[in-house]
């Protein structure tokens, strides 16, 4: 049955409710509910956000900690639609859970009230009488208290001063919601910078390390390293994923296991854990966190191929199944099968795969990319993750879940920290499958449990303007990229503009780099380094660019020209970007701002600062003109200091009727 | 954890889940979910709704009837999102419960594998013997199957054919939602036309029993009444909602209860319980159901007042407090406290107001119009619905709650069966607060427990372009709200155009009959029941316009003129409403006709048939020429006899990258 007072939907919530969902540490949460009761009362109403520690693998949760379960009050933020929020920031990494309490406030519906009253010249004698009676046994010697409401009818105001909000304390319809749950990760969660790079094109371990100072130059605070374990050598895919591969070709990394080992093991032609570990030391002192790809398949010549048959697929023949989604063809993988008939021999193929992650926990690194999760079962992935995040809250996983939007949610859902998204395929500004629309999704219901990571490219995907692509379409990618989305990526090769596909109709690069080794010169005049180094510090200055909630489009009367504003949790910082999407020809716009959304003056003039250029632009109105030449700029990154942004719970909507 | 397959977001439901979603019976309700699993395998699903019987009033759920337990398949409409649907068309009244199961169909899996092959040439050796340890455990000495499997290539379809899809028996994953629940009511509580008087005008029961002739002749299958209880003298309320009325002053019938008794007695001015009995009978002979009001107040003079001073809030004065909502008062009503402090007192009180509702269930009501919902607790609707229905699922409830749109439709989640909407206050066609946006918000999630009544006016509300507005307003209001919602009403006086307000500020009626006796010759010219005679009986004949969800707004190159369609649950019967919402001027537009929606073909002519002139249009294409004059007519209503619709479940969106 329903409480006293209704208390429902509370956010942040996942589409189910049964998980957590998600916020980082020093990230300003907005906690809300919608909140009334029957008839005119006023009502108070305040959240209490409680630590509980990490979940354990049976779903037993552990109490960590309690100092920070304050409660916050909320504000009625939309009277028309009884919404209630606060802001909150969290501090502590793992699971939280938060409860809305309401009540009726007495004190504020008498004053609502007897206001009503007074402005209309009514008679409130007897509102005078029952003010003394709700007052009088909290304060009645108070003589301010006393004085004020003797001359009650000048003296309402004075009365609110002097008397706090009362606490939810004996207030006889004191309501609690049922508790949501929230889990904290730590900060790089939500704001992050990866690039991608195969160690084994610049030598292995050792020859990566020394291009660790290039990549922090660039800004980036995480490597990204595809496979590092041996490879197979059965079917052993050539240059170009033909079969047939030389005795030089060094096969795909995803084609993971030989008789050197599987998935905790090193490929030798890389290095040793040795060197491993100094590469993690050195990325360090660079504020570079190394990350290591968790792909689940196995080359025909894994150890587990010939341990555990049971884990595999196997055809009338005998033979194991080789990955395929026909007429495609994985000759060099087996996939697993992770749900075997027999459940013990599923339960210790799950605890194997646990204990891979334990491994490279054990080595120093706390940051999994996953490959092709939506091929694995859900229940899996809620598994997993929870059992690691019950020992290792800090531990970030990023989907590679390029599949429907449902399935891409649900991984999101059950435990991932990231996830790829379709940034890739949105190259328009409008229409559904445009940029706004698609930012619209992301920073939507979404963003309570699924943080978006935006890779203009990867090592299986060139496309869009990147095909053939002229610098400006790179250029205009990368400040989309890290501009739209807290966290984003880059695949090596993107800052030299490589722009071959492998075909007209194949998305993939021509020459790709899974297949064979490729060196490459960096020094080129022209490289984007210098652009992404830019971006990177422009985003680390500018707390507006770290977060997804705040973000808005702005109208522009050129489709080809993009607009959009970021605003930071407190509303002190606030950036827009215009970005040029023809890499071709220069495209202008008069702007339509909301200058309401960006709390600008609508008729005195205002600063737009220019951050990659350093330029100051004064302009007035919501109309400023702008004209981006791409073979000089395609983007205007401007903080705007005089914005002073409505934060939600300061601005009501408009009451229904 | 979740399951083997993922079944989710299960539709219909209410937004918290925890009430039953509501049908009617013989309505096609689109059962629904969002159905996956990891990687590419095919799969099938199956819903099984069964009816529960009423629930209880401590939530105990007695199974009735198990016939119409048989599951119905569900179809991939979406392939993109992953959703499911099947169109069900339940029988029987009351609580039921739905599950969907899904599993993994193994020969179509396999089939779509195979066929992938073959269509690339590849050799598909293993898969032939896949097949056959596929299909020869079930049916291995079926010659056909033998010779399809021998020539596979060129047997592919006839094995499809020869071989049933199979059940969920022995599937190794077979995975059930978890329930949802839906309520089914009788058909009026869907499909229905109401229509109000106050008896007082006509003299009583026997005088308005002679205007039900005329009432059953405009089409319409309600007789609301408002409270037909004495009425209280203390305070009464004269002309124009002044104080002091006079001797003759007959009082506001909401000012429940005098020394002739309260809920359950009759006003003696308006006749005996027989005399009611026989308007009852008279109403059932017209096809006319009657209605009444259930307004839960009390005049200073009802018996309650001096039996359960309890119920009522008591000031400091020890007066009894009048209803006001400031600056507004309502000195001849007393609202009921409908939390007292004493928990004994409360469940006395809220069973006497059950009694209430027994007592006139017990004299053949089984309609009730309930006043004001939203100032009484959304618990105590919530307990005194599910223990009505508990025996009398037939039991209606229409919820005149004029308030927030949360509120609203709380009150219809915890089980009202319809409610009064905002449609008096939407009166243009674009925009937040326009037509066409609200018509989408009620079509859409909320369709699926909120059943809106459309009415023009009420007592309460005279409105937008009513307010001294010619007859073309009366008219265009009455086809929109009659062809919009499948429930709509019409409070007596408006087929006569009553137009006068009661100020320029005030949306009352001048002359309210809520204060006075209003008299009407009905026999005048220009009265509009001939319209709502013609617009009622097209609503008889045409399902698509006893429908809600399948709705939807077509544009037009001119605001004033809206032109929206429906579509009957099996796609039979489709109508195209084309108003003219400028009461004094002619208004035209060449309409843009979503063909696709209304499965009309794109180059051929078809015609539209107008029920309301006769008329047959032929048209081609989908851009219609429509020219409306107001005092000639303000709508066509047409039937499209040609359209044929693709229901949902016949045409897949697109996929998702």
């Amino acid at each position: 049955m329903t409480g006293r007072i209704i208390i429902e939907d509370l956010r942040p919530r996942t589409p189910t409710g049964r998980y957590p969902a998600k916020a980082a540490v020093g990230e300003g949460v907005p906690l809300s509910a919608t909140i009334f009761k029957e008839g005119h009362d006023v009502l108070a109403a305040q959240v209490t956000l409680v630590p509980t520690g990490p979940q354990g693998p049976n779903g037993v949760k552990r109490r960590v900690e309690l100092g920070q379960s304050q409660a916050a009050p909320l504000t009625l933020v939309n009277p028309g639609l009884d919404r209630w929020e606060v802001v909150v920031t969290p501090e502590v990494l793992g699971l939280h859970h938060f409860v809305v309490e309401a009540w009726t406030d007495r004190q504020g519906t008498w004053a609502k009230k007897t206001k009503a009253k007074v402005d209309a010249d009514q008679d409130i004698s007897v509102e005078i009488a029952e003010g003394i009676a709700l007052f009088e046994s909290r304060d009645s010697d108070d003589p301010a208290l006393r004085a004020a409401l003797a001359g009650l009818k000048e003296g309402l105001v004075a009365l609110a001063l002097v008397t706090p909000l009362p606490g939810p304390q004996g207030a006889p319809d004191l309501t609690a919601s049922e508790p949501n749950t929230l889990w904290v990760d730590r900060a790089r969660a939500l704001f992050s910078a990866w690039y991608e790079l195969f160690p084994r094109s610049y030598g292995g371990f050792k020859g990566a390390e020394e291009r660790i100072p290039a990549v922090a130059g660039m800004g980036f605070d995480v490597l990204y390293l595809p496979p590092v374990h041996p490879i197979g050598v059965t079917e052993r895919k050539g240059p170009d994923n033909t079969l047939g591969a030389g005795v030089d070709d060094p096969g795909s990394p995803w084609a993971i296991g030989n008789s050197d080992g599987g998935h905790t093991a090193i490929d030798p032609g890389l290095g040793t854990f040795d060197d491993f570990s100094h590469l993690l030391a050195t990325a360090a002192e660079y504020g570079l966190e190394v990350a290591l790809d968790y792909a689940l398949q196995c080359s025909p010549d894994h150890p587990w191929v010939h341990e555990h048959p049971e884990w595999f697929h196997h055809r009338p023949d005998g033979s194991i199944a080789y990955a395929e989604n026909p007429p495609k063809k994985y000759q060099d993988i087996y996939p697993i099968n992770f749900w075997p008939g027999d459940d013990a021999d599923r339960i210790a193929l799950w605890e194997a795969c646990k204990d891979i992650l334990d491994f490279w926990l054990g080595k120093g690194v706390a940051i999994f990319r996953v490959d092709n999760p939506h091929t694995k079962p859900v229940a899996f992935w809620e598994w997993l993750i929870g059992s690691v995040r019950a020992e290792h809250p800090e531990v970030i996983f990023l989907a590679e879940a390029f599949t429907r939007p449902p399935v891409m949610a649900k991984l999101a859902e059950v435990g991932f920290s990231q996830s790829y998204t379709y940034f890739t395929w949105r190259t328009e500004q409008e229409g559904p499958d445009g940029l706004r629309a698609y930012l619209e999704e992301l920073t939507g219901d979404l963003a309570d449990f699924m943080r978006p990571n935006f890779w203009p490219n990867t090592p299986d995907i060139l496309s869009g303007p990147l095909r053939n692509g002229p610098p400006a379409a790179f250029a205009g990618r990368l400040v989309l990229a890290a501009t739209l989305s807290p966290s984003w990526g880059m695949y090596s090769g993107f800052e030299l503009c490589e722009n071959e596909p492998a075909s007209p109709a194949n998305e993939e690069y021509r020459h790709s780099e899974k297949y064979e080794i490729r060196t490459r010169n960096f020094d080129q005049p022209g490289s984007l380094a210098p652009l992404a180094a830019s971006i990177n510090a422009i985003r680390r200055k500018h707390p507006a660019l770290q977060r997804l909630r705040l973000t808005e489009f702005h109208k522009t009367d050129n489709p080809l020209v993009v607009a959009y504003s970021k605003i930071s949790d407190d509303g002190g910082d606030v950036m827009l970007m215009v970005v040029n999407l023809d890499p071709y020809l220069p495209q202008w716009s008069i702007l339509d701002l909301d200058l309401a959304v960006l709390g600008l003056p609508a008729s005195e003039p205002y600063s737009a600062v220019d951050e990659l250029s350093g330029e100051t632009f004064t302009w007035v109105g919501n109309h400023p003109f702008v004209r981006l030449e791409p073979w000089v700029r395609v983007a205007h990154v401007l903080h705007l200091p005089d914005a002073r942004p409505p934060l939600p719970g300061t601005a009501p909507a408009a009451e229904a009727p």
